[in-house]
């Protein structure tokens, strides 16, 4: 990313922050990785869910990435704007040196990622140390600014589905009878090395037969067998940005009723895309979708959503299921995936990426290795 | 693990949950993965931080364990003495359903993992239904019941330990001037997935030259060269449990002065698990360790704590560090791993795990590959 979006990022958060009505903020501490990473550059992961590899906080005119001494010099190299500070004990130790440099009033916190304990800890040691600050919840501030993605961010986005696609191209010519859904899923992590992945964004699913009604299914030693579904749910993680499809295969011919089920998904998938487009509802795509496999008979087989927001998390927003309807926008990524499991036989999921554009929904994936039954 | 160990667990649970002055609980909600898998069998990880694959409610009498529908099937073949509870909505707002099954009165929540967030919602869904359950931490209890390991748990992490030092017994002979160490941690990988772990137990460190000055490097494109230290930092999950072992090696011949830095990482190891034996402080290991490196003048380059405890979590409890002592006790697992760290110039760590027994520590790693100098 250029500098220049980093510093409209922190223009952005700024006038959010000053303009909240949930009250204004007279500051942020930001913890949570993908929010860290996106308005600093800073790209260290957490080694642990319970040890950070930094906090940004950030106030009217001084933003301090305050981290340890493991990560200093990966900080100073990477961070945009931000003066890198070295805790010597602990965050919490370290608060008033930290505080000392920011101003006083209301600093907002990240309340779906900090831990009560961490805020118990912070909120007691602010008050020990007679430091006029007080915690309130951010209210996912910065993640709302993620869901609209810049021309960069799209482009990032784009090429890691565009690796995911090519990987899957080379996957699928390859499956054949006799495989483990283990050795396929291992194939995957292999070819997406090569390619040149940071990693995958999420452990590959690989299911096949009875497994592939599972909808988080795990691969297991089963071998894949000829005239079974077998679902391919798969995403790398390519500087920093994710990708996440899923293609349905079979190997042979399928019976008559899998034909059926995979028409329905591929039908209710391109009927929900056909749906997105600036200013319509998340819940409308899924509904239309919806509609299509309910109109089929499979309606009780459809349980989850139709798709959610793709970027520096595999999972963020928008939702697009049946509930809290939020307006999309330009410039929204989100995955279209809808599926239909029959419990003991066996699953159809179709999974795409697409950006919302000027006129509707662009297919960031590539939609080839489809059958056309 | 056998049916009569989480039997066991459970009743030491209850025990202390009753017993407790802090208040006395008359149930717990446990939602972290690894005290959820020690206390139940269930084996599900979490997708992502916010997406849990379940909790366990334990009360008097009842114990549940709470999922959705992704994880139904695989709840009710593992977990051991729980009833599978599947949500209809979320738990949230399944709380009410939940809670009618449990006694009334103070839940232990987990709050060093549980968020500011979860712990509102749920909170004021309770409130809100007017079910008299009021919510206080549970002061790391389950965390407290896992430091001492059964003999089961110390055969688990054993195999661990020796699946891992068997692959760096292969790794180490094929180490050669030229190979990056992004390829060498591949390797590492390809040879835990060869053998059967159920996955790395973190990303390894393979760090070279001056990169093994950097405790926590990430491996990167450059390529090992002889004479300079190469620190390999490792470990496999192996039915659920962890190893984490370190070896340092050179190409040909180090310097002089990386072989007295490395002797004396050795004395200070074998120093420090000299010390290792029920009733021992857990500072003192580190105290004696940290000596030698001192005595030898490094004293300023060794900035971490001597180890740490290995179990269902790659580190928890005990610290072997300079502060907050707790008495060593038979079947505590951990490592000891000394290290110096000249800037600039490159690193030397030696990290073995032991067990805790009657007359001492024992050798969980395997401890061929050593230098002789």
């Amino acid at each position: 990313m250029q500098p220049a979006t980093y510093k409209a990022r922190m223009s952005n958060l700024r006038r959010r922050l000053a303009s909240s009505r949930q009250p204004p903020y007279d500051s942020a501490w930001i913890i949570q990785p993908e929010n860290r990473r996106y308005l600093s550059g800073f790209e260290a992961e957490d080694s642990q869910f319970t040890e950070s590899s930094g906090s940004l906080f950030i106030a009217g005119d001084r933003c301090l990435l305050v981290t340890d001494s493991r990560y200093t010099t990966e900080a100073e190299n990477e961070a945009i704007g931000f003066t890198v500070y070295t805790v010597e004990k602990s965050l919490v130790q370290d608060l008033p040196h930290v505080m000392a440099q920011l101003d006083n009033g209301v600093m907002g916190f990240e309340q779906g990622y900090v831990t009560w304990q961490l805020h118990r800890e912070v909120s007691e040691k602010l008050s020990e140390s007679a430091i006029p600050v007080t915690l309130e919840p951010l209210h996912d501030m910065v993640e709302e600014m993620r869901v609209v993605k810049d021309r960069e961010e799209v482009n990032a986005i784009e090429a890691s589905a565009r690796m995911m696609s090519e990987i899957l191209g080379r996957v699928i010519p390859a499956l054949e009878p006799g495989r483990t859904e283990a050795d396929v899923a291992w194939s995957i992590r292999n070819l997406a090395r090569e390619a040149g992945a940071d990693d995958l964004s999420f452990p590959s699913i690989v299911a096949s037969g009875p497994n592939s009604a599972l909808p988080h299914a795990v691969p297991t030693e089963r071998r894949l067998q000829a005239g079974e579904p077998i679902v391919l749910d798969v995403g790398v993680r390519l500087k920093g940005y994710c990708s996440d499809m899923t293609r349905t295969v079979f190997l042979g011919e399928p019976s008559s009723e899998f034909r059926t089920v995979y028409k329905t998904v591929r039908e209710a998938q391109l009927a929900g895309m056909a749906e997105i487009r600036p200013g319509v509802e998340s819940t409308r795509p899924d509904a239309v979708a919806r509609e299509v496999i309910a109109d089929a008979g499979y309606g009780a087989f459809f349980g989850h959503s139709l798709g959610h927001g793709v970027g520096l998390a595999t999972h963020e927003r928008p939702r697009l299921g049946p509930q809290k309807p939020v307006e999309l926008k330009k410039g929204m990524v989100m995955t279209v995936e809808p599926g239909i499991y029959l419990p003991g036989k066996g699953g159809v999921r179709l999974e795409e990426m697409v950006v919302v554009e000027e006129d509707g929904a662009r297919l960031l994936t590539s939609n080839r290795d489809f059958y056309d039954f």
